[in-house]
């Protein structure tokens, strides 16, 4: 069990779109309340993705256990007309009281597999969709992007510096917390270091050094403020000057005990300047003193400096990692699977779904890889590990959610399983998933029916 | 002033980055608490954007004036052992206390223009770094996304629907309200309109007709339950049946008063299946119901569509939009430009500043339309209108922001500013910005002096 109060502030129940509250109205008062089924799923992949990792189930299971409305937020409600008063009066005491079944945080899935499965009354299965979207397509989104992060530095240390340019407060902490998911290493937002005990890491801003008249005191003075935490920023002059200048300092503290940990580069051409400044501080008796980089970084860009053989030990993941620079959004979906149990299906082009509640069924090779995952009704019986557990039943969640870092290692897991095909960059092949006899017999007879 | 409650709850104070408490520190310890003077300006602009416009400000000044911190932070602060003792007690009484100078929100700017000034002591002007860099970056990016729409459709109605895949809840609402600034008409979002006022739209989900027996129940349930707003989703099956049983659903219910008021089109090509649908409801002597479109809408499409005269009358704009997909960061920096009255710059490569405060100047052609923007000291007398003005002293804002339909108003007043040549999608010219003589002069002999 996490240790760390998750503190996870609920918006407003009216953080949701205007058509949820005017379908429950309309389904409240038409009797339209038996069990519909909802499945969260991926319809396509980005061009540049092989895989996906499942992220944001504590703040789903958070959200639906916690979300209420308060009497100003129901008066606002009804004072827009769009609202019946008898459906206003039923809100004061909405709870979620359904059940739910997910694949665990950190999970390697592929499109058109349901991570997440809703079974509720109607009108509440209903009303939920879009914060469970907003929750699960973020952080699933991140967490991605930070596993390929990984895949290409498997041995670098990565520290996560995107608070800054995060669309907003929360994705600014739900980003520290996927891309820890995903595999990075630190984060420099001390509010997500706080909330979810995500370990810490930070230097010091080029403002640091240019608010001193000489770069050399800056660093003295760094040091001698935060002498176990001493890495300095190198880049606001002239990097090779500012390089000597470490070498320099590292051997007037040592005297008092004092170890320089590392410089950060910020600029320029990274490979190239990292070379350079190794080079002066190795001539300097200096070789334990780190080098780490930031600027614009990403899983391209890594590659290309681990290609190159740069001597960086740590890589500093901004805004790339935290907005998904590449692929920003997923095409994702929360889709009515079956109502009253009656199997649906949409038939509008290029946007099709499958019929009824679905399971994945994990089949490994017997190296340890990914052989297959067989996409199959809710109740068929097929070889391999059902992906989807049941994770919450009457509104309430059955275990509490394990520990961020066990998150963090089971997706380090996964990882090793995905088939080395699938863990390149560039190169997107065919996802190993087949779909059922009985699951498309059923997508067709379906398709017969609606209309 | 708004009329609006803004309940702007206000995020931890420590949602910034471990590095500004790091800095903070040193200088509370080592006395260096002069006044510093920090600018925020976009270094470069995406590749495909000619113009920016600026939006985030009334949230900076309600995190200027709010932020503080509570026992529980400074505890936690305390003991992750970064911060010293005398440093935490410092913090128990702090707040704001400097001037901020700003352009107004709504604002069209470019590249290397302060859009924010802040001058405060050193240790305050720091820390606020992060969440102003946070706020002002993800509004800036989504209203110059939505001003890019607007000019594509300037007589269309345009309607936001990002929430559900916006990074996050905050961005959910402050990308509503960037989208409104920036020139849309409504949002989806029931918490944006109820927090800052802006009109609300909204439609129904393919999951409502699916959860009907038949499409034409759903259709009619739907009339039945809400006949002020009947807007009908007509793609989850057959479109071409659909729009029949739109005509026949009409004029069964012109019988009771009920009129439709639009249907959505969701999937497919949205030319076409307008053209279509258009046909069907003028032949079934339908010709008021209006044609909403969605789906991956941005920019560029809304002026394909438009091109190919597809008769649309309502576009509505999601995660495109709300996640500025092919741009969906900004180069921005919030960078120290004076310390204790000593100007200062950054020499890194690529990422050289301009030195000391600046003012835009900005003069217009005979037909108003923007000519040239000079980039001059704040001490320099220069032709134009100065575009940052005093909006905060003593960590009070001067006087209430504009109500969200003013800064809305103005935006669109900016865009009818803009030269021709600057509107396009796809030609981005170099954009009209001088730098002064004595800027450039200033910045010669700041490099001279820095090391």
């Amino acid at each position: 069990m996490n240790t760390f109060p998750h503190r996870t502030e609920q918006p407003s129940a009216l953080l949701t779109d205007l058509y949820q509250f005017t379908m429950l109205d309309a389904y409240y008062r038409l009797g339209m309340e038996q069990t519909a089924i909802f499945e969260f799923f991926v319809r396509r992949l980005p061009e540049r993705r092989s895989f996906l990792i499942a992220a944001g189930l504590e703040q789903v299971l958070d959200y639906l256990e916690n979300v209420r409305f308060t009497a100003e937020e129901l008066d606002w409600l009804g004072s827009t007309g769009r609202v019946s008063d008898t459906t206003i009066e039923r809100l004061r005491n909405f709870r979620f009281t359904g059940r739910a079944f997910a694949v665990p945080e950190g999970t390697v899935f592929f499109a058109h597999e349901p991570i997440l499965r809703v079974e509720a009354p109607l009108p509440e299965a209903q009303l939920i969709e879009s914060r469970i979207v907003n929750l699960l397509h973020y952080q699933t989104l991140v967490a991605s992007k930070a596993a390929r992060c990984r895949l290409a530095a498997p041995k670098a240390e990565l520290v996560e510096f995107g608070m800054r340019r995060a669309h907003g407060a929360e994705a600014a902490l739900l980003g520290s917390r996927a891309s820890y998911i995903g595999g990075l290493d630190a984060t420099a937002t001390l509010e997500a270091s706080h909330r979810y005990g995500i370990p810490m890491a930070g230097t010091m801003a080029h403002s640091f050094v240019q608010a001193h008249e000489l770069e050399s005191h800056a660093f003295l003075n760094f040091a001698r403020m935060h002498p176990d935490n001493v890495v300095l920023l190198i880049d606001t002059y002239d990097l090779t000057r500012a390089a000597h200048r470490v070498v320099d300092l590292a051997h007037r503290l040592r005297g008092d005990g004092i170890r320089i940990k590392g410089v950060r580069i910020d600029s320029g051409d990274l490979a190239q300047a990292a070379t350079n400044v190794r080079n002066i501080l190795d001539h300097g008796d200096c070789r334990d003193v780190r080098i780490l980089v930031s600027g614009a970084l990403d899983e391209y860009s890594i590659e290309a400096l681990q290609a190159a053989r740069a001597p960086i030990d740590v890589f500093c993941l901004g805004t790339h990692l935290t907005v998904s620079e590449d692929a920003p959004g997923l095409d994702c979906a929360y889709k009515l699977q079956q109502y009253a149990g009656r199997p649906v299906r949409k038939l509008s082009p290029w946007k099709e779904t499958w019929a009824g509640p679905r399971q994945v069924y994990r089949q490994y090779d017997p190296s340890g890889y990914i052989a297959m995952d067989i996409l199959a009704g809710e109740d068929e019986v097929i070889d391999g590990r059902a992906l989807l557990r049941e994770v919450m039943t009457d509104g309430h969640r059955l275990c509490p959610c394990p520990s961020l870092k066990s998150v963090r290692e089971y997706c380090a897991e996964q990882l090793c399983h995905l088939p080395p095909a699938l863990r390149g960059l560039e190169h997107v092949l065919q996802a190993p998933v087949k779909i059922t006899h009985k699951q498309r017999e059923l997508a067709a007879a379906v398709a017969q029916r609606m209309h």
